[in-house]
């Protein structure tokens, strides 16, 4: 993917990352670590709960999400985040779902305080191989300006 | 830390974490899976930067506070979370930096869908051994209620 500078990206502009495979073992090892309840590492415990099935963590999902996505962007000396607005998963994701991210750039505008970058707005949206939203949020994140 | 039902759940509750130390290598290997920005995982790079140092990906700021929250919070079974809105990073977490979460319960109602959950709505702040705030947010999960 094409390296961006600030001035590379326009509002509406739209990128589709590539896929990534979300196994068994990577759920249970993320949730050990970072979000240890049993529905996310104990799939005897999962089987019983309104999922049915071991479900990876939220956590989990935004970071798959941000790792598609910071590889897609690809932004010069990368993209500094700022804060996150909105964040719902409305589907859970379990074991070998093959994750993607569609980004759209909402919004523009220069930075104030750093000069060199400007601040970009955009939607994340994740979905899984049948299609189905796992995740969606906005973001703001600092981009670098192309010296002049 | 006790068990907790919804129940058990009053608005203005505020919950204190135990503490997280998060060393250099674990921010090299999260952002080498999840966020590769070399900021997060090259520390030459990083001492270039504005922030004169190897910085966390604010998402491992977020999994880390979200390991800190489940264990002090201990819902009964778990608590599924729902959305998440307002996420800011205001100070960025460096190699050996001391995390701390509070969480303060700001509502709590009955789930519709769900008679046997219900919805709490918390604020959790994230700070270092400085008491600076290192990431702030608004969520809302599904906690379960006490059979009758």
């Amino acid at each position: 993917m094409k390296e961006h500078y600030f001035e590379d990206l326009k509002v509406g502009d739209r990128f589709k990352s590539e896929t990534y495979k979300v196994s068994e073992e990577q759920i249970i090892n993320f949730a050990r670590e970072f979000d240890p309840q049993p529905f996310h590492f104990d799939a005897t415990v999962a089987r019983q709960t309104m999922f049915k099935d071991l479900i990876a963590s939220g956590w989990h999902t935004a970071a798959i999400s941000m790792r598609l996505f910071v590889q897609t962007l690809n932004c010069a000396e990368g993209a500094i985040g700022l804060g996150v607005d909105e964040m719902r998963w409305p589907t859970a994701v379990k074991p070998n779902d093959v994750l993607q991210v569609e980004s759209e750039i909402l919004d523009l505008r220069e930075s104030r305080s750093k000069p060199s970058h400007g601040i970009i707005r955009i939607r994340n949206v994740t979905t899984n191989q049948r299609g189905e939203v796992v995740q969606t949020m906005m973001a703001s994140a600092l981009v670098l300006r192309k010296k002049k």
